[in-house]
């Protein structure tokens, strides 16, 4: 990258700040200032008054541990949510895309993470304690583990599920297999393997 | 994508607002708010405050368009640069890679862009009459084009080749070729092609 010999110190500034943002180095994070400065200095003052009020107003659910500006989210006050179903995610994404199969009536925990020692997220860090705490307040009869089917979240369902299953709790995972509406020559091989060993008599 | 079922307000601003960035999409935009919502609130305070700095303090330079925070920026104003000469670039990044060459002691001028008829950046957005204008100050000998060697940058240096010409100016490009210490093996067709082209007595 050239060095910045002439540049004016707001832009530099803004320039570390955007630098911040997760998968942004330093050539996308100048890219991103020019574009706000000379195209879009309204979506500059939105973005920046959005920040302040993320900031401000969001908060942890105190059951859940997702975002919400309350006590307790949206979820986790819902009424006719079934309390003795738990499903552990990592994101609020994942949350999400559980909901969009509108298939699960009960309730989430967000872990905000998935272990990964080589980033320094261990249990402590992703409060694990607390995760535990909430899937054994006496109402939770099954949890089922919904964190990614990567290294990093195989690892965080086998270290939860140890866990929740010495606490005598019935613990499921997602099922893994061929995608609906894949054709088997373009799934990879890992995936046609898990698929093969769980088959099903149809 | 998910639809978005019970995320708060707040996050929903403000993934709305991240997605105003170039090349940001509305998963990448959940994943910098969730980012820094959980694991850097200071760096989301710092981006707000770094965004509404740049946009209330810069402007343009009068004279090279370029970003400054005073009428004239620190290049123009420097004395030692020879005002015979005219660079014109995309953007301040592509000025700073001329910089870096410390080979150059003209002045500039920034287009802020290059043309691209298909996003709506004609001649009039990138106002050229001003960049002419410029280069036609009677102080100008000669003018540069160091637009991209894209199809779009070199459309760009075509038409204001053409346009200065026309008023009597001389007109440069900056040099093709293969560039310093690759691999003839790994350097892409086209550019052999013009290296080839262009090839110079020793
Ligand atoms: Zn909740
Ligand atoms: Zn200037």
């Amino acid at each position: 990258m050239a060095a910045r010999l002439s540049e004016p110190q707001p832009l530099l500034a803004l320039v570390e700040a955007l630098r911040r943002l997760p998968g942004v180095g330093e050539r996308t994070a100048s890219r991103m200032a020019y574009h706000l400065l000379q195209h879009d200095l309204q979506g500059a003052q939105h973005l920046g008054r959005a920040l302040s009020e993320a900031v401000s107003r969001l908060r942890h659910c105190d059951q859940c541990n997702s975002f919400t500006e309350a006590t307790l989210c949206g979820t986790c006050q819902h009424p006719e949510r079934d309390s003795s179903l738990l499903c552990i995610v990592e994101t609020p994404a994942d949350q999400n895309s559980i909901e969009a199969t509108h298939g699960y009536s009960g309730l989430y925990y967000v872990l905000m993470g998935r272990l990964a020692p080589l980033e320094g997220m261990g249990p402590a860090e992703l409060d694990f304690d607390r995760a535990l705490a909430r899937a054994t307040n006496g109402f939770v009869k099954e949890v089922i583990l919904a964190t990614s089917f990567t290294a990093e979240g195989e690892t965080t369902a086998h270290y939860l599920s140890e866990a929740l299953r010495s606490k005598g709790l019935k613990v499921t995972r997602l099922a893994r297999g061929v995608p609906a509406g894949s054709e088997l020559e373009y799934v990879d091989a890992g995936t046609v393997a898990w698929a093969l060993m769980e088959r099903k008599p149809t």
